[in-house]
């Protein structure tokens, strides 16, 4: 069975919720950050990285939510979670990922979770940063309704990590982020994705 | 035709060698980031986030290296250049350069290319994170000798990027970095990086 490492309401979120969408069946065990399990020599030998998410499959381990999210599309063509069939929209889909992964999140993280916290111009320059990066998505990254267009794929619960830690920190503004509420108020509507919110420990943000 | 935009030497490089390996008919073009060309009116419709690479095909553009090399590797599927028909493999590889994306390109940009220049502590703190990072992929991720075993896939060209920024930097050890040094040297040596590498005026590091 699928085994999946988290750090509740980390970014790997975006793969707990691309589990529990595919109805595949899977194990999640919580890795506390704060008590330091994810730099403990049993951890470090699933992902000598450190972090999570990781997932556990029979034939080893996979990191990194972009190539999780994939893998789990592309194992269960049936769900239609991306488009496993088509290259180039395939191609677009883990562009958007990567986006998040590589752009979006380290500006977001350094912005709200620099440890000691950022403060004053540098606290200002850094959100600066993290609104440019969502700004473009909403402006340009975002098909919609969805990420992908019409149809909701796994894409779209990775967006909603980083737009909850948005609306937490209350960098998303209603007007300027018309979209990206909208889009963060429909996929927290979701079924699976309120289960995972509730195994987390989370509130709907 | 696919049309690949790309600024000589930064991480484009990586999609620049794949599209070569690939033996696909392409057109490279040079965005000069000295001057500015990635903010243009013209540049910005062809990717909004201002940044080389970006892979125009028949049906639109794509960016992010990860997500290019992808697409490149699927579509040419007779050129073994990643494991495209093994989920499992694939994930790995897109893990992979998920790590390279997110993880390493940050740390060895900072270390190696703020502006201004870091100085002192601050470019010793940034110098030993990338450091760590390289070393995670040193002990860990490359399976050897080609990062995913015994197969040259378009990982190895991407890797090749940072190594080369790393040799350049003399960040490099040759006893600390044992087999990413043999890993550079190797993938330098193949002729597709070569003609690759004149193309955009580099010299091998």
């Amino acid at each position: 069975m699928l085994k999946l490492y988290y750090s509740p309401g980390a970014c790997a979120l975006a793969s707990h919720v691309a589990l529990e969408e595919s109805g595949a069946p899977y194990e999640a065990v919580r890795i506390d950050l704060g008590k330091g399990e994810h730099k403990t020599p049993a951890y470090l030998a699933i992902n000598p990285a450190g972090v999570t998410p990781a997932l556990e499959t029979e034939r080893g381990v996979i990191t990194q939510n972009a190539a999780i999210l994939g893998f789990i599309a592309q194992t269960r063509p049936q769900q239609n979670l991306a488009p496993v069939g088509d290259p180039y929209r395939m191609a677009r889909f883990n562009a958007f990922n990567g986006y998040l992964a590589s752009s979006l999140h380290p500006a977001i993280g350094k912005a709200l979770f620099s440890r000691p916290a950022l403060e004053g111009e540098a606290r200002a320059d850094a959100v600066e940063v993290a609104l440019t990066r969502l700004q473009l998505i909403e402006d340009s990254l975002l098909e919609g309704p969805w990420v992908m267009g019409d149809a909701y794929t796994l894409a779209d619960g990775y967006l909603m990590v980083f737009e909850r830690w948005a609306r937490a920190a209350d960098l998303l503004d209603s007007a300027r982020f018309a979209r990206l509420n909208g889009h963060l108020d429909r996929t927290q509507e979701r079924a699976a994705v309120q289960r995972v919110l509730a195994a987390e420990g989370l509130e709907v943000a």
